[in-house]
């Protein structure tokens, strides 16, 4: 099976104790797309301006991911972050942000996308995530992401979508504050309570923590990265190996989702050992699943 | 085998969001013991003041502890701590501190107890912890806790301690101080080269992640608690269950080690689960193994 993916194209600038990276590839869509290619065929769906200096088709040579879904808007201008990491990086400062083309009208899903089955919906404005599913025919397991800004300006649309999503991921601090709960345990289950089957919540270094509605809890640590450089994209490259495997195997099963919680771990692992996608883009699938098979070990007793 | 333990006895009062309990038994030693009794014999070294208000023998009635190394010193005064823990309870706040009998001359190792081959070292000044040592004659694994305001103030002596012990165990925190690291994973790798043969990094509702000098990793989340009601002691308890399993089973290798940790952090769950000793003195070992068993389903893919 294929996985349909609609998120952000950025031009990102990015600090970290390890050096910058300006005016380089970024974006939800991005991230996820790389990592769920080394898994299944992507269905991409984002929205550019004009200005876009990179060429997406260059960029996932190689790579069966379908780019249909790629609108370069004229007149408009790309999205734009600039942000920076210090000390453990465990956290992304936001320097500027110019959301440009991501403030206006989404894009459409082509025609020919409409029956896909898997859909990751990165993190934009609630209301634009129901729109983007309300173009589906058939969706099957939807995943969602959001962030803070959304929890605190949106919390009913979020709460709305939440009703409509297989997966809600998440990071640690944004399930507390949409739970209103200090502790982790207590605010998954308060989050299964709102809708999902499954609830992620990503912990960056400390791995993640998943409850499903049947009571089932997940706990994986992250693989041990000595060589972190550049967090960004860390969590879409997660979310991409995670549905990208689900896909491929067309199983949901909880079985499946912590095999696939898993390699979303490892991929990211590889993510963040470089700046941009330039660790991601250069490997293959072996070491993704080299990785797993450490990851394994060094988790079990 | 049995193992040997060298802490504080503490008169607690500790404030968390769910309550209060004043002036309860604490100290490392004490939930050490408590958590060790389930799986082998202890040897109890520790010295309390004469207004001790708390009778030992009867704490640990029932339990194979051996109370001969316990001295109630006259004219001293015992150790008191005040505590309190807020949001998450991720870190404990010294509101008040009396080391009383802690600062004075370190109690003698009895004659019966020298024989010792299984030895925690709860945290206190490192110099004290090697005056411990040098009474013993063949420990064959020595376990060591710290803290920060040793790291501090005594780094050399510190040092030397990492030279003559197995295992450091210590919190994330603590191993970001010690090694000036940021990053978990290298600063694991700087504590190996310091002398132990395997690290512990302590991360609370994170778990814990080891390193051992053969490069072995092992990243294990903690048993998820929704009845988290006062963390104390959870450190001392996941140290006395994991030393109690090791010598139980007399061998120290990966596999062991491995489930030893899990021992560990199953055992700190039930203590995290009420004030002072209450909920870890109500259970038995069955409780412990089966969250053992749960805990490896959750963590296993």
């Amino acid at each position: 099976m294929s996985v349909l993916v609609t998120g952000s194209i950025g031009i990102d600038t990015v600090t970290t104790p390890l050096g910058k990276s300006e005016n380089c590839l970024g974006g939800s869509a991005v991230y996820f797309s790389m990592a769920a290619s080394f898994f299944s065929p992507v269905r991409f769906v984002g929205v550019v301006g004009d200005d876009c200096p990179f060429d997406l088709t260059k960029v996932f040579a190689g790579r069966d991911i379908d780019l249909s879904g790629l609108e370069v808007r004229p007149g408009s201008k790309t999205f734009r972050w600039k942000g920076s990491y210090q000390g453990d990086m465990s956290q992304a400062l936001t320097d500027a942000l110019q959301l440009n083309v991501l403030a206006e009208r989404p894009p459409i899903v082509p025609e020919h996308f409409r029956d896909s089955e898997y859909v990751f919906l990165a993190n934009t404005h609630p209301t634009l995530q129901m729109q983007l599913l309300d173009q589906l025919k058939k969706p099957k397991f939807i995943v969602a992401d959001t962030m803070n800004c959304w929890i605190d300006s949106q919390p009913d649309e979020l709460k709305k979508l939440l009703q409509r999503i297989n997966v809600l991921i998440l990071n640690d601090g944004e399930a507390k504050m949409l739970t209103k709960c200090d502790n982790l345990a207590l605010a998954a289950q308060e989050l299964i309570k709102m809708g999902p089957k499954a609830v992620i919540i990503k912990k960056g270094s400390n791995g993640s923590i998943t409850l499903d509605s049947d009571g089932h809890w997940f706990m994986l640590g992250a693989y041990p990265t000595v060589h972190l450089k550049d967090p960004t994209g860390a969590g879409d490259a997660f979310a991409g190996a995670l549905m990208g495997y689900l896909a491929s195997a067309d199983r949901t099963d909880t079985k499946h989702l912590k095999t696939a919680i898993a390699y979303g771990t490892v991929t990211a692992s590889i993510v963040i050992e470089g700046f941009s996608l330039s660790s991601i883009a250069a490997i293959g699938r072996s070491l993704i699943d080299k990785r797993l098979g450490e990851l394994k070990e060094m988790t079990e007793f």
